[in-house]
């Protein structure tokens, strides 16, 4: 059980004009609710991305598995809740949608970011310093 | 009949992720369209934006008005075409899309852009001077 | 001053993936922002769209004006406020976004909308039944 | 070397709305160019969709696994190819986008999909059939 990892939590509604033709939410629009839930935790954090970006890091997402379990709907309401790991250069972010009101998990996606410098991919250690805490935990 | 004052066409196909759950093209998504043809038509005429953006005028889009008349639906392809006119700063846009098969048109819209300078709007005679043989014509 | 007249206020977040290549929001995002108000409001008054839907009524925006103000950014949270009059089988739905903390204008809107009854304009009666209290307001 | 494997290529041009604010194309974008390529596959080899949902199949995505190599930018062409191998009830969607100007490896994706009947895996025998010819190539 892996629920306690968790170390941040954001709580997001569907709009409907993320649902497709069959009345679901659309494959791709799960990415921006990760995306906007790791951005959500750096910023509650603190994390100072804009520093690391003077300093010429730039954070990119390297790798991505998702899988979808249940689809959202209209009306739906979710908790999008996510841990770090750090393996080297690179920082895994595993993120689990839930629906609020069941429970149900709708997807789980594992998420590799690592920073680029100049091109190339940096050993990774600036950004550790920034999340350790969270690194310690996981 | 204004049809011949078109100086640019795009052929546009619709993807299936630009349906919402009624099975038609979303509203927001022809903004989407009318936004990829004016940059199309920009990139084929050669008129520097980037030279624009370096000497510090942004354009941006100050007024939109869009009439729907028949949705778009999966499978169909679009004309997007338009034609502009100058009133002092502002650059109008007369953007209009067509169903490609059919001949129904789809949206009308008129675009108003300014060119920014500096946080103020600039008097648009540079934009001008790279647009000039369209102006004219209309 | 119309700002007494709005019956129904949003609050959304910018999410950073609806952020354009200039670091603003994009355009074609703010018909999703007011799109997404309109159910909003639809849906905490309890309006049964979807008993209209199954009476043949599909409401469809047919003509839409917006004006933009002053471009929202990373992090800004906004106020989507609204109100509505009828003008025969058109319903106006006014919609004005507003920053939050600076209380700035975003953008102004007139959205239109009527209702198909078997590919043909109703003549609105039914969906007025349900916002009348709306209508005497405005 | 598995070029040969591709059974279909599509050509898709970047949309400067499809970039992000660090301008380039955002992670969520490439799902849909993968899904719009699928539905083009599909199309182009009339396997009827249609026939399949009105037989209550429903085509969903279980899994999806996209390695990002190179960002697409404003004005890029892409070449986007699948092939496709069937593992029991699961179709396997392998899915490569390359720059089709300089050649390189913009994303690799391997999409699983099963097909949904009345809520339950169908064993994939209608859908098979309809493939058989690029499963045997596969």
């Amino acid at each position: 059980m892996k629920q306690d990892k968790y170390i941040f939590t954001l709580e997001i509604a569907v709009r409907d004009y993320e649902l497709d033709s069959e009345g679901i939410v659309n494959n791709a629009i799960y990415l921006h609710y990760l995306e906007h839930t790791r951005h959500a935790f750096v910023k509650q954090e603190g994390i100072p991305f804009g520093s690391l970006t003077r300093d010429g890091l730039i954070p990119v997402v390297r790798r991505m598995t998702i899988d979808y379990h249940t689809p959202l709907r209209s009306g739906d309401v979710m908790l999008s809740r996510l841990w770090i790991e750090r393996e080297g250069a690179r920082f895994i972010f595993y993120q689990d949608i839930f629906n609020k009101a069941s429970g149900e998990t709708i997807v789980n996606a594992v998420v590799t970011i690592v920073c680029m410098e100049n091109g190339r991919i940096n050993r990774g250690d600036d950004l550790a310093a920034h999340i350790s805490k969270y690194l310690d935990k996981a």
